[in-house]
């Protein structure tokens, strides 16, 4: 038997704003007949969706290569055997990893994220979404990089994404003071009411500078910071002495077509004596198990909230991608192609 | 009896570049029949001039409070006590503290930075040049904040100032490959024959950022940046995985009536995992013995080579400031006042 399957191959490098016109949809032949020992084919069943890939989409060395022009658009997902080689992969078991954006992938057990123990009957969503690679971000760049203290001050920028959000509300577990900046009502009240945040700034409509100062009268101890620019600039501006600020990404800027000038305040670092440390979260893998002996009670306590945003459909993949640029997502954002066999 | 004395008042606010009209030359009395018990009176030496003081001009808060409006110019200075209410400090005693810019200066022993334990002989500037606090910036800056590990590639900017020197003489010392960053040839000529640096970028007639991709193919594992602005996105960019960009300071702005724009590839500090790390040497303060028990025997075996660029006169003083931020010192700037009696 074979499958069709259906890919959204990387068709051009992004000028500026990634737009539809960078992808194209293509049908081949899903290879079953021919695995190799150890190899599985999998089915697709929702596809995850991060800032990170609009970097990966660029001819820069970074810490994995670009997706090349031609080949399925780089992506987490998770999926299901459905053909199997590999006794210890039987046909049905849920895997993750990076499937790309395709129907049906290929994989060995080395491309496999590796399973974590989660409690029975967990949808398959919750790997991708609040036990996925951002809330890992958010733990260990909050307390690894930013070296969080209890009781601290702590500012959060993309606040009600899925990174953003699990930051805010481990700051909170830690007893922490959490300010948050994120954009439009509906996503702070999403955080004032669900996620139980002390204030949220909303860069739509506020002065987000001016208001870190009125929240934050003794400064800011760590900054964990996805958006970059002028928000970046703005957090600079009101650092505690010996505060930390995690860069953890700069959706503000992924889409430029030409570089934009960073913060102007720099000097600020100096004065205060201020750490700012970039981090990527693949440096911490050997240390997941650590991560989820208190993601997963916490979550399941409810002591931290979490939405997915999910779209459907294979059509709709690059659309999907495109929404968290908007700043259209609420939650994380994920698509689904099939449910589980 | 009693002295005139000369002072150099902070007449207003500098608009940008710092000015000769920003300051005021004024004659006082000096007291003396009223010291009262544990003061001193100190004649002024020599004067010490550093970029960081132009921070102190502006009414922004920082770790030191703004130089009023009609205050003398705090400066760093060696003097000697000239007329004492204490025991342990009479007339005759080489000191030193931040005196400002005047002939004589009232003291407490709080007032007074602790003596040294330096050679005999030892000529009175060098507490203010290289076994002052421009070295032991270098000192701490480069070794605690930097991490400088044995063998590293280092990149330093503003190489020829007292700073900088410094900074590439003890990566030297520590088998480190040096690569520095200064304007004109002199001062290259200097850093390569004087200082045995490996290379020199020069910034007036090199283009930095490709000079240091080409010196550096391995990327920087610290970069000790005195600069800012285009000189620190230019090492930014090179920076090799877990770098550390150790920020001391930022001449080529503090002179902006506007704020310049920063860096604008902050991204590569989150792609390469970065840490960029602002620091103030007096947070170093308890850790100088530490320092001395190697700067002492490094500059008296000549490993480390230093120049002082002595002005003199009391009128030249503000001029003399100003050749910092023109880049027309060669070494360390001070200037003298009055030899020792």
């Amino acid at each position: 038997m074979t499958y069709t399957n259906r890919q959204w191959l990387l068709k051009q490098r992004p000028q500026g704003m990634v737009s539809l016109e960078d992808f194209n949809r293509v049908e081949t032949d899903a290879p079953t007949a021919n695995l190799a020992a150890g190899e599985v084919l999998i089915k697709n069943l929702y596809l995850s969706f991060d800032p990170a890939m609009r970097g990966w989409m660029d001819d820069e060395p970074s810490y994995l290569p670009p997706v090349e022009i031609g080949q399925p658009m780089r992506a987490s997902a998770v999926g299901q055997v459905i053909a199997s080689e590999n006794t210890e992969l039987p046909t049905g078991t849920l895997v993750q990893g990076m499937f790309g954006w395709q129907e049906y992938a290929l994989a060995k057990p080395d491309d496999l994220i590796p399973a974590m123990a989660l409690p029975e009957g967990t949808p398959p969503t919750m790997p991708l979404s609040i036990f996925g690679g951002t809330s890992l971000t958010a733990y260990f760049g909050l307390l690894s990089v930013g070296a969080l203290a209890e009781g601290e001050t702590v500012l959060v920028s993309g606040a009600a994404g899925a990174t953003g959000s699990v930051v805010a509300q481990i700051a909170k577990i830690k007893n922490c003071k959490v300010i948050a900046i994120a954009g439009g009502k509906e996503k702070s009240d999403w955080l004032i009411n669900d996620c139980k945040i002390d204030a949220v700034i909303d860069y739509k409509s506020e002065n987000v500078e001016q208001r870190i100062g009125e929240l934050c009268p003794n400064g800011v101890n760590v900054f964990f910071d996805n958006v970059g620019g002028d928000i970046l600039q703005a957090g600079i501006e009101h650092m505690a002495e010996k505060g930390r600020i995690v860069l953890c990404g700069q959706i503000s800027v992924y889409n430029d077509s030409t570089p934009t000038p960073g913060p102007n305040n720099l000097m600020k670092i100096v004065v205060n004596r201020v750490r700012m440390e970039g981090f990527i979260m693949i440096d911490f893998m050997d240390r997941i198990d650590e991560a989820m002996n208190d993601l997963v009670p916490w979550v399941m306590e409810g002591k931290i909230s979490y939405r997915e945003d999910i779209q459907e459909g294979f059509d709709n993949i690059p659309a999907t991608f495109l929404r968290l640029f908007a700043g259209k997502n609420e939650g994380k954002q994920l698509l689904k192609l099939a449910d589980p066999a």
